[in-house]
C-alpha cells in the first residue's frame, strides 16, 4: 500500500510498504478515506535526524473497516469511523478517569511504537479497535468529512487546552497560536463560554478566520511587544486562561507574560525544549499554573461529535490545501513554509 | 523596640529599631505575643548577599491590638489577632476570588518592602488591619497560641500545596519535605479525606510526627532512591498529588518523578531556582500540572481556625524549641543546622 515515511528533517516520501493487517484479535484495518498533515509532525519534519530506515507518520484519519480481528464485536465491515491520535482500552483506571490517553494498554500512531503504524496511508491497522474507534454514522461523500476529520486531533486537542485551563463564563482568554490547534482552541474557548478571546499569531487570513470562530482581539505582535499588547487589552493583568497552542519556548514564555495572577496556562503544543522558566518571579509568586498534554481524545468525543454532525461547530475550515496522499511531500513543505494552515491528504 | 535584622546569610541580629507606630489610618499596631522562624527566612539565611543596613525580617506572629488608626472599625485595643504573612484589603478582585496573596493593594511582611516590619521583633505595623487580622477570641495565657500561631504561615500553606492539587478522598498524596509546611501538608490531606499519605523526608522524629498526623507511609530515601520507593508503594504509578514543601529544585525534580500520569504538583516551597525540567518526557506526555505559590492565608483562616480553637487540629505540635526574642540568632542557627523543626520567639 502506499505510505507516507519520513527519513529526517525535509526528508518525507511517499513510498509503497506492506499492507496493514490484523495482527490482534483485538485490531481492526480501516481503508483510510481522509488524513492529514500535524502541526506536531512538522516539528519532526524540521528537527528529526537523518535515518537510513524511513519511519511512518501520520496520526490522524478517518476511514471505512475493511477487516476486523476476531475479538471486535462493535464494528463491522463497511463502518465509517475515527481514529483518536492514540489507541486505548477503555477500561483500565486512566480511561475511565477520562485520561486516554495515558492508557495502560495503549500508544501512539505514527511513531513506529507498539507495531502501530502510521495514518498518512491508504490504510491503518488500528490496535483496540472496539473502543478505539468511533462510528461517525455519515456516507463516504457527505460534506462532513473535513470536519470530522478534526475530531482525530485538533479540535479535541484545542478543547484539551481549554479544559484544563477550565476556561468557563466569565473566563478571559488568550490563545497562543493561529495553527490549527491554536483555532480549534478559539473554537472550544467560545463554545465554554469565554467572554473575551484574545489570538496571538502571525498570519492575517487565520487572524480573521479566529475572528470567524469567536476570537474578539487579534494581535498579531510577537514576543514582548505581543505581552504587552495583551496586557494593554486586559489593564495590565493578563487573561485568567492562556492556551499555548506552539509548543517552542517563546510561546511558553509568551503565555507566562499573559497569564493573570492565579491564571491557568493550558499547554497543547508538544514542548520543543526541555527545561523552561518556572521560578519565583516569573510563575511562583504570581501563582500561576502550568497543565496540559496529550489530549484524551477519545474522551472528549463524545461531546464534540454532535456539534459536527448538526454543522454548528465548524472546524474542518481550518483544512485549506487538499492533495492526493502521494503529494504528501508536497503537503510538508507547504505547511513548514506557512503557505497552507493545514493540508489534507486523499486517496 | 527589639526587631530581629538580617545582614546576609548567617549573620541575623537582635538590635534596637524606632518603634513601630501608626502611618495610615487603616493601619494597627500590634504588640507581639508570638512570632517564629520560617523556612523561607531561612533560605535568606542561608543565600543573601551582605547588607550594610539591616533588613527587618519574620513573617508570622500573632499578638494584641495596642494602637488602631482612624478608618479602623473592627478592632479595638486588647484584641487578640494573629497576621497573615501578607497584608490585603478583602474588596479587590483577587481578595474576592480569595487569592489574597495577590491583592492589588496587599504586599508582604519582613522583607522591607512598602514600609510593613519584619514580625520577630516586639511589636509589628498591620497596614489594612482591619481585612487583614482575625480575632482569636481566647486570652494572653491560652494554651492555643502555639497552634493558632500557624495560622499566619504554615498550616495554611500546607493546606494550599493540597487544595491546588485538588486533594479529596480517594486522592493518593506524596508530601515532600519534613518540615513544619510539608507537616501541615500532611495534616491537610488528611483532613480533606486523602487515603494515602506518603511522607518524605530525612528526620526520624519528624517523619514519626507525620505519622500521629496521618501520613501513613514513611519514606526517608531521597533522590532517585526516594522516587523508586514511593513508585514501589504505588505499583509503578506515583501519587495523584504530590506536594512540594521544600522549594530547591532536587526536591521538584523528586515531585516529577512521584506524579501519576494525570497529576498534580501543589509546590508551596519558595523556589530557589528560575528554570526547570517542563519538557514532553518529564511534564507533557503524562498530562501533569504544576500549580502552587505563595497562599492566600487570609482566605484560609476561617475554615482552619475552628478546628485549632476546637483542639482537633493539632498544628501546634511543629513548634519543638521555644526561644525569647533577642535569642533569633540562634534560633535561625539551631532551625539552619536541622537541631530544631521550627523555632517560636517570645517575648
Amino acid at each position: 500500500m502506499r505510505a507516507t515515511l519520513i527519513y529526517g528533517a525535509h526528508d518525507v516520501r511517499s513510498e509503497e510498504i506492506p499492507d496493514a493487517r490484523i495482527q490482534s484479535p483485538t485490531d481492526a484495518v480501516i481503508r483510510i478515506l481522509r488524513s492529514c498533515i500535524c502541526g506536531s509532525d512538522l516539528h519532526r519534519y524540521n528537527a528529526m535526524p537523518a535515518t537510513v530506515v524511513g519511519v511512518s507518520i501520520g496520526h490522524e484519519c478517518l476511514g471505512i473497516v475493511e477487516e476486523i480481528g476476531s475479538d471486535v464485536t462493535g464494528l463491522g465491515r463497511g463502518d465509517l469511523v475515527v481514529s483518536p491520535f492514540s489507541y486505548s482500552d477503555g477500561e483500565c483506571d486512566f480511561c475511565l478517569e477520562g485520561l486516554t490517553s495515558s492508557c495502560r494498554h495503549g500508544g501512539f500512531y505514527g511513531h513506529g511504537r507498539d507495531g502501530a503504524s502510521g495514518m498518512q496511508a491508504e490504510a491503518a491497522r488500528i490496535p483496540l479497535a472496539d473502543t478505539t474507534l468511533v462510528k461517525l454514522g455519515v456516507a463516504e461523500d457527505s460534506a462532513l468529512l473535513s470536519g470530522l476529520l478534526t475530531l482525530a486531533d485538533v479540535l479535541p486537542t484545542g478543547h484539551h487546552a481549554a479544559v484544563v485551563a477550565r476556561v468557563g463564563p466569565r473566563t478571559s482568554v488568550t490563545v497562543i497560536g493561529d495553527g490549527a490547534v491554536g483555532l480549534c482552541a478559539v473554537i472550544a474557548a467560545k463554545r465554554l463560554g469565554a467572554e473575551r478571546i484574545i489570538l496571538m499569531g502571525r498570519h492575517d487570513d487565520r487572524l480573521e478566520l479566529g475572528r470567524d470562530f469567536g476570537a474578539t482581539d487579534l494581535v498579531p505582535e510577537r514576543g514582548d511587544e505581543g505581552v504587552k499588547r495583551v496586557r494593554e487589552l486586559t489593564r495590565g493583568d493578563g487573561t485568567h486562561a492562556v492556551l499555548e497552542c506552539v509548543g517552542h519556548l517563546d510561546a511558553y514564555e509568551q503565555a507566562l507574560g499573559v497569564v493573570r495572577a492565579g491564571g491557568i496556562i493550558g499547554r497543547v503544543g508538544v514542548p520543543q525544549y526541555e527545561v523552561g522558566p518556572i521560578g519565583i518571579n516569573t510563575m511562583f509568586m504570581r501563582n500561576i499554573t502550568l497543565s496540559g498534554g496529550p489530549a484524551p481524545v477519545r474522551a472528549y468525543i463524545d461531546e464534540l461529535l454532535p456539534e459536527i454532525l448538526d454543522g454548528s461547530l465548524l472546524a474542518g475550515k481550518v483544512f485549506d490545501l487538499s492533495l492526493p496522499l502521494e503529494s504528501a511531500p508536497e503537503g510538508y513543505r507547504a505547511m513548514a513554509n506557512r503557505r497552507a494552515l493545514k493540508v489534507m491528504l486523499t486517496p
